[in-house]
């Protein structure tokens, strides 16, 4: 009979879930630690045979070397291998104990799981990772949603194992939201990320092709745009991956020689998918999806790139105010898409009965996230100046921000699409800003042929919100 | 004992399912109908009591009244609704008959039912209807997808209901593919509507807010602009929309006392949707539907109206010269976007293993649709010329059409982006267009900031495609 000593347990030693065993550890924890095959657990355990780890070689063996009520952790491949761990795990657990599932899981699958563990007694918590394998290890920022009682059993381990703040030191956890809240909210994070990526790589692009920088040049733009409001961790390594030098014996910068197709493992995806959903316009991290997905298309584009010409354009303007327009033209972005993505989190609040809490959200991000950024301190200024603010362009910071940088947004895409330089996810933003600020939009012609080709009819300047019109389109024929 | 001598069966006898049954009843079948509330079975027969109607007041008799094997077509709401109906129906069919689902289905719902019902024998078509309420009555373009035999027993009814082509009177009715192909197909051609819609609306309002043109200009324009390669259903209506006067009293045009605020049955959202699975850079479709969330937050626009500027901006342009230049860039986008959904057509064709006859396709639209055009011709012909042409923009009259106008297309929108017009789908054309003929394009920047934050590993430009590298962006500190 095994003695229940562990404080917590972690199912899946990839190098995640060792990082993050490793961290709770390192708190002063006694950790269970199991994995399908067993030679993963082993290694661990051997290699760190100071530490308070229990390995399990049998599931049964692992549940019941923890102490109850259990709190458990599933480091897996989101999927199907979750799902069969859970049922693994089931016959032994017993009502009252706690699953967390820290891996990147589609939301939708953590509420069908949550309902189907409440039918044993058993909590699950659905909990959005951010940070990477360094992360895991030093300090992740962490998205837990489930329920609010089993997650105060879990608070203490997690503020610990948590990131601190640079601002204020406060840890990077807060309790997001019942069932699938935490897994949407890392989503939306993932899909920001996607944004974030694809703006500065336009940026790189526009400096490069049309401005004339080098890598270096570039580099050293981007690390003094790190010194302002700019400042963040994707700004901060784009500047030193643009100083490294290839590492396969050519003298040229690595990133010339990394091949321009981009991968993506979904996150990105079901963000905008799920922004179509809840009626989110979302178009900034949708047009950055569909960005990687053009770059895949490399033999595609070679082929076009042979037919396909573009206009014949010589950069004449200031390169030092050039330089300072891209700068504003890329914050511009930057906040077009975080009020698209926290106008989703909050239409997706609405549609599953989350009440996310957008403020402290964006406070998670500020360390251990991919995202994590100097401008996230304004987004929780935001919301605690107006808890039911509906869109960040609404604050006075951000519309300040927009209003000010919208000239240079506007000169640096007109001369994007001048030069033939694509700027997606800049020209979404623009289209936003424009769109979201119009007291008029077309969508009376789009509302006019609806009703002439399918009688859906249309709302009048002049009557109540909901009432129905029909024209007589045919009538006069 | 019920008599079986009807010659095809309609269930739903709401407007559309009315009309589609007069129109196959029309060319000498002899139509059983039914409805689940027996009203409007009895209406219908009593107001055409010489047509050759079986009233149905059971689907037990209904099916009975049916030649095997049967020929059923189901015009309800998508969704639940037809599940229920396909329930009720399917203890009393046989072996071999023929279930036809004419709604605005979900294609995967499609696949579901397909499966489902063969299991007990029944053929299943999916099929997308498009024209309205006219063309059910008139003649749709009608889209197929099934059993390729099944389809062959109602091929002659299709073809007689179909709509003609002006250019050729072939019948817009062809074999689409297995299972949900039709419905696919459909959600792509609403899709591709929506974009249409939203291009055509962008032109309006840049000719209206900046051009400075009032109604009757506009109107005169899009006359003109029918009589040339931009021929199409919707852009004469849209003429004809703009001519039409208030009917509730005022003097205005009927257009500007619709409220912009467009609505929407969300097959433009799943063709979104499904581009994001497929991998297909749906750009344009997908911010016209953003474009028609963004019109309905009519409040939140309102209150942004009043806090964010846009530019001061005067047109002093040349009229003529910039309205034909809106006209070209108005065909580049509607270039960009049939590229864009021929290549998700594709793509899914790949995916679900459809072999779709892409050409073809193009013709089912030439009459009936919504989305009918001169243009359509381009396209079966590119197809013709190679069948495996992986898109639009690597045939001849498309690359050509895309090089002429692009400079157009690149002036308007830049006109509207300093104008502080919103031109989403626009933008998007030509970010697609400078994307899909770039050589290189700024992700191998994303690759290695994937690789530096996740050892998510690149390729490079000097190795294989499929070898993996990773840089070790750690060692150096």
């Amino acid at each position: 009979m095994v003695e229940a000593t562990a404080d917590f347990g972690v199912v899946g030693l990839a190098v995640m879930g060792r990082n993050l065993a490793l961290n709770v550890e390192s708190r002063g924890y006694k950790v269970a630690v199991y994995n399908r095959s067993s030679e993963r657990t082993k290694d661990l355990v051997e290699k760190h045979e100071d530490k308070q780890f229990v390995p399990g070689y049998s599931i049964e063996d692992f549940v019941a070397s923890i102490k109850r009520p259990r709190r458990i952790m599933l480091m897996v491949k989101a999927g199907a291998g979750t799902d069969a761990v859970i049922e693994e795990l089931l016959p032994f657990l017993d009502a009252d104990d706690i699953l967390i599932d820290g891996g990147n899981t589609f939301y939708e699958d953590t509420i069908r799981r949550s309902k189907h563990l409440a039918d044993s007694g058993i909590n699950f918590i659905g909990m959005g990772v951010s940070g990477g394998e360094l992360g895991a290890l030093q300090g992740p920022s962490l998205m837990p949603g489930g329920q609010k009682a089993a997650y105060d059993l879990v608070e203490p381990i997690l503020t610990e194992i948590a990131a601190r703040a640079p601002e204020d030191g406060k840890p990077t956890v807060t309790y997001v939201g019942p069932d699938g809240a935490g897994h949407y909210v890392k989503m939306v994070h993932n899909g920001i990320e996607y944004g974030d990526m694809q703006l500065i790589a336009e940026s790189y692009d526009i400096l490069k092709r049309v401005v004339g920088l080098d890598a270096d040049e570039v580099a050293k733009t981007f690390a003094e745009w790190n010194e302002g409001e700019l400042d963040s961790y994707l700004i901060e390594i784009t500047a030193d991956i643009l100083t490294r030098k290839d590492d396969q014996g050519s003298d040229k910068p690595i990133v010339d020689m990394i091949l321009d197709r981009a991968g993506n493992k979904g996150t990105g995806k079901w963000s905008s998918q799920s922004a179509l959903n809840v009626g989110a316009p979302q178009s900034l991290i949708t047009e950055s999806v569909y960005a990687r997905y053009i770059s895949a298309m490399k033999d595609d584009r070679l082929a076009a790139a042979k037919v396909l010409d573009g206009p014949d354009y010589q950069f004449e303007g200031d390169v030092t105010a050039t330089v300072e327009d891209i700068r504003e033209a890329l914050y511009f972005g930057k906040v077009m898409s975080y009020a698209q993505g926290f106008d989703q989190l909050r239409l997706a609040s609405d549609a599953y009965g989350w009440d996310l809490p957008f403020g402290e959200l964006a406070q998670l991000w500020r360390a251990g996230a991919i995202i994590r950024a100097r401008f996230l301190q304004r987004i929780t200024d935001a919301f605690n100046a107006d808890a039911d603010l509906h869109n960040l362009l609404l604050n006075d910071y951000f519309s300040d921000v927009a209003m000010k940088y919208q000239g240079a947004a506007r000169r640096v895409l007109a001369l994007a699409v001048q030069a033939g330089v694509p700027m997606p996810s800049l020209s979404a933003a623009v289209a936003y800003y424009d769109s979201y600020r119009a007291e008029v939009l077309p969508a009376n012609l789009i509302q006019a042929q609806r009703d002439y080709f399918g009688a859906h009819t249309y709302e009048r300047v002049d009557a109540p919100r909901g009432e129905a019109f029909h024209y007589s389109w045919y009538d006069e024929a």
